[in-house]
């Protein structure tokens, strides 16, 4: 690993920032093809938290938490912390002393591969995390690691500036030059969906809308009556 | 695995289903036995819902949902979809717009051992869900599969037609012909237990409750005060 | 094992229990020299409870709940059930009719490496409990065990008598002979972070608080400017 | 659970069970459809075993193993054990003292999503195992199951009598009544791969032999040169 | 934690080591009345060793291992080192670098919480190895930690001196005051295992062997021929 | 995701290749500093194997080997087949098959983070495979995926022309335009090492060696004789 702190890393634009807010991460996740997402592991430590922003990243050692502090600096109004660490590691790497520095800059939430500590705190401090685990285990200043580089967050490669957005349903990467077209193509999928709501509100199915029983046909698939089926 | 859609299943009547959502999960394993539970990787989405419905049963390929489509045109009210995958998944399978439509036929909600997407929409629905974990990733609809087959869902065996219990302590399958006498011994279950709490709050053990002093002393436990006993 | 229940084991000072409860996990253990905590394996059932109490220490056999019968009969106010077995056990082996029993002898709550049922009903009695697990199957009465003997509790080593502290960061135990001390470093803990928390509020950066620019330096780590830095 | 043994289960004939052996696990799940697998959580003890054989079926409590001895009993030549538990466990069920009393029946292995001890003791004996851990935790007898009865076993549901093939690949069951046709399409499968390999050997594509070039083209994938592709 | 390195602890008498190796882990943990296992996790990187030694612990910090140097010059002719981290890691804590330095000092093997690597090297070099991962990840030599203090080792609590016996059963923890009793305890359990070996192989059940059908009768387990059972 | 198969991407030189095989995982990611890992998750399906060679990545999706076919015509010798999924998938994606028609275009063996099968016969073909499981599971052939793009392999990002080298240790890559720094400092390291082990097989300590001694001390490491150790 290459031990550098990466400054002023160009960032999306604050204001397609807040649009890919608005849509989640499932939609976002559609429009972008079905990608970008950090897998099922990172887990909202509150509930009902929706937000947005760039990624500042982290790559520290495992047990150490050094190169947070380090990352605090490089922080501006709109980022999101993106800790992660070179192995597995599931200590408390991040709590509500960091969240008080972190939003004197304007961190607009964190996500980590790691564990996360003083959660009740965060919660009431509105500042959301995503995490891999809760654990108040403490870690050291002693390692050096990275701040602003390229870091892999479960399945999403993660490059400072690129979009986090962080829901509910996880947790997912926007990269910076592709903003544009995916809050496009975001609105679009919203306005299908708008529309795919309302008929199934009133009673279309699925099987209708989206032409799907010539391919059950296709694929041999058949209708038999609950009698007429032996186990 | 056979491709069908069984139609028309025989269900639980609703009745039976309605009483056995009063007791629970924990109650109704107890009165089958202890048997029926899925096992505790099933969690639900939100907190403190209580359901039970009859099976609709849905085998998928992963990360295909094609057969969820498939299985919203057999529910009724009363249903509840119950979706699992050939083999290990937890892609995003089922999400609000799948619920709308469920929504309209009536159906109670939906367990599955895969994932499941837009969790703060289902729950402003009330749309109850559990499932192995939240994943916004999304799926194609490409490749067959079987509706209303039985289907190993954990350690428990379920049929179309069959009730499905679910709440904050995990989900259960009550098999169609047994809810009868299920609810029978659920029903007495209760009543007991309803005595044995008043004992208990009186200050009963269960030690002299269910006489168990003959049993420890059966199996040779000892009594040893602090100051006798070195670890 | 021997099959033993150590009655009146000498306990920690309420009035010190009562101290290390305002503190958290957290901060407890950082003042224990980051060291007491069972692991990230142990979640609670609710949200936002803060308890400390006296171990009362339960060893059962997997599937068997026979000794927590006993271990009730031991219980004063101010005790927290600690359950475990023998080998891996996600079985639910504690719910709303042992919290029952429990409450009236004085216990705070439970922790426990297995699974624990009637959990809707456990937040509804105000019985906090954190578990490995949520899982309905029931238990036997036919194995022994052992009450206040030591347990393993994920990496802790609990005592009857030693001090349980439980919140949302996970639950930790305080040897016995040591409140005293811990309270004292606890408390100058809660002082120092008081201080830096203040200091972070009006921007100072932990960089400077603690001291790690030379650290940074030292490690070899650089700073490099975005435009100059190759992937 | 009703605690029962079943005596005397009509068994799959030991001919065709012998001819399943021959084909191997992942050849008769092919032949079956793509079904039967128990899952990968069960992985042998020794290289290079394969067996097949019929179910005898064991459920058993948690760290308990009083079912296995009452199921030896009612063990044939040709025969295999098949144990589970009402819950997740991982203790040392099976040994090498149940081998030897179960070889001097004729049991030609077992299988189970416990784990086993005398790993190496059951190698030399040549007494395979296929189970989800190596554990030398001994078990009590003390709480009643059940010999017999179908069982779940990860994703397949087993009945005494049915076929269980066990080797490198995994676990499989053959329901009783499908050996027959299982046994056809097998050879039909084997038959089949033999072409292919003979002509995969000469350096043929599977996107020839199988006509896949029209779907790639169907699906939008493109072929796109290195040079101009842009990641 | 205490950041000490503890020098000389008494260590248990070789001759009792080398006689608890020969009885193996299964047979040790089942004289030490079911107790003294690590738990699965740990797994050997070898077939068919096995080995006992007094313990040198090691407590690392997680990603470090500057302790196991320290360590190395604590060990003596007979020793197995025991390493573990304050928190999980996996990382590669130990390779055939420090095999070679521990084999120079009669070290005869070593057991770890964490991942090891060069472990064809270590096979190589007739150095056993159990541990919970095979991982090449290096460490850094950074973080206090203390060694020869008692460790956490799964579910087993460690102290300097005690034997560890280890084989393909897993890795048990021998206290090193108990070893007489254990030894004699377990030449006692041989014994009796070769007589039931002999029984055994000679058409003996356990059943009779072990008095259980009084015991199957009072539990209610019914026989029931195979045509008499409905499902 | 784009659904793009990229022909003839540059590949590193195959005697750099061959160069990075011979010094093995675990050197050649300490000479990178210590990065390049997929982590401990991949493991061999056989002993002793040690492979390197160019990258074919494919991306499947989940349960659908289709692109896997398309991959196998991008082959060229010296090439090592990377397969991976969008999500989670542990079917058996690849088998013998495969590896004939692989073998035949000069591959030299397959890391893959789902499922293989027929693993003997893989072993019986010396075609080496690390994988995350075992699985019989067999897939479809339905849609689309991708073929030489960049990859997301466990911790490290794979793009098609990068170095594979895997071995028992686990699996690795590195980019292919530092192959030639890569080989150089794994030749240092190697050169070091040597001497390392030279000097600890004649007895001198890596405390010595490295100079750990002052860091223990300015760490705060004590020095205690057992008999003054208290717990």
């Amino acid at each position: 690993m290459r031990n550098v702190i990466v400054t002023n890393p160009p960032r999306a634009d604050l204001a397609d920032v807040d649009a890919l807010a608005t849509f989640g991460v499932a939609t976002v996740h559609e429009a972008m093809g079905r990608t970008g997402l950090v897998g099922p592991q990172l887990r909202p430590i509150q509930p009902l938290a929706r937000i947005a922003g760039t990624a500042v990243t982290v790559l520290c050692w495992p047990g150490d938490n050094l190169m947070v502090h380090a990352a605090i600096e490089q922080c501006r109004p709109g980022d999101v912390l993106v800790v992660t660490t070179t192995s597995d590691c599931v200590d408390g790497m991040f709590g509500e002393l960091f969240a008080t520095a972190a939003q004197y800059r304007g961190v607009r939430g964190m996500v980590t591969t790691t564990g996360v500590r003083d959660v009740a705190e965060l919660q009431q401090m509105n500042f959301p995390a995503w995490s891999a685990a809760v654990h108040a285990q403490g870690t050291v200043k002693a390692t050096a690691g990275a701040v602003n580089v390229p870091v892999t967050l479960g399945r999403a490669v993660v490059r400072a500036g690129d979009v986090i957005v962080a829901d509910d349903d996880g947790v997912l990467c926007v990269p910076r030059l592709q903003t544009g077209s995916v809050i496009e193509s975001s609105a679009a999928r919203v306005a299908k969906e708008e529309a795919t709501r309302a008929a199934f509100r009133e009673g279309q199915l699925g099987l209708d809308r989206y032409g799907l029983r010539p391919l059950l046909e296709e694929l041999g698939v058949e209708y038999v009556a609950a009698e007429d089926y032996a186990e």
